[in-house]
């Protein structure tokens, strides 16, 4: 927990491994990461990373996941081509969540869309907001 | 898993209760919820809902999280006045994460910064990018 942390002013350095061994990770080993498009803001996916998809991240500045699924490293892009370039990242309060400012090279989502949120969600339904190649256009 | 809708169009509808039986709550009922500000497109937080947090999110407008903590309902805002209007929700492709779309009233951390990702990640270390009294400025 990074609650000893919260008063420091802006500008106030802490030291990385001590600050990684403080974040939350899951029972499996894992922190919530969101990546945005750093200059348009916009959310383009939620993914996963452990400890060590992490410091490859920071260290390649490409970013790099764990796959739930698959349950291995997932570096984005590797197959399709749609990498995601690190340009900063941050963690939260409490240390349970990260946030990737990305250069998204082409879509982001599996499904050739920008980004993964594509269902809008209310009361009186759900309405899909773009297309498959909605990405590519 | 909603992947039996990832190639429908833009325009088409789904019916809220289908939708939601398909989300992917993890093994505590929780979904992770990404708060967006609307306009300025700034990560705020990132919180959990279960189902009836999300359904009275959408009923009222008013962002309701589950809290892990304190493992009750946590409508933003009620004891801090900084309550989160929701303008619209998204789910993501396989339906394990959303995005709100909302209006923040005051900072949305508990710290008083406007969002909750001030620390600074890199490989020389760890920043603080913005003080305590940050969002009341």
């Amino acid at each position: 927990m990074l609650k000893q942390w919260e008063s420091l002013s802006e500008g106030s350095t802490l030291n990385l491994d001590e600050f990684i061994s403080n974040l939350v990770f899951n029972a499996d080993g894992l922190i919530p990461a969101i990546a945005q498009q750093h200059d348009s803001k916009e959310v383009l996916m939620m993914a996963w990373m452990n400890e060590k998809s992490l410091r490859e991240t920071l260290a390649t500045q490409q970013v790099c996941y764990w796959s739930r699924s698959r349950q291995t490293y997932w570096r984005k892009g590797e197959s399709s081509g749609h990498r995601q370039l690190l340009k900063s990242m941050r963690a939260d309060c409490d240390g349970d969540a990260l946030l990737l400012l990305v250069d998204q090279e082409g879509p982001a989502c599996h499904t050739n869309r920008r980004d993964c949120f594509y269902y809008d969600v209310n009361e009186q339904g759900v309405t899909v907001v773009s297309s498959e190649d909605a990405g590519l256009a």
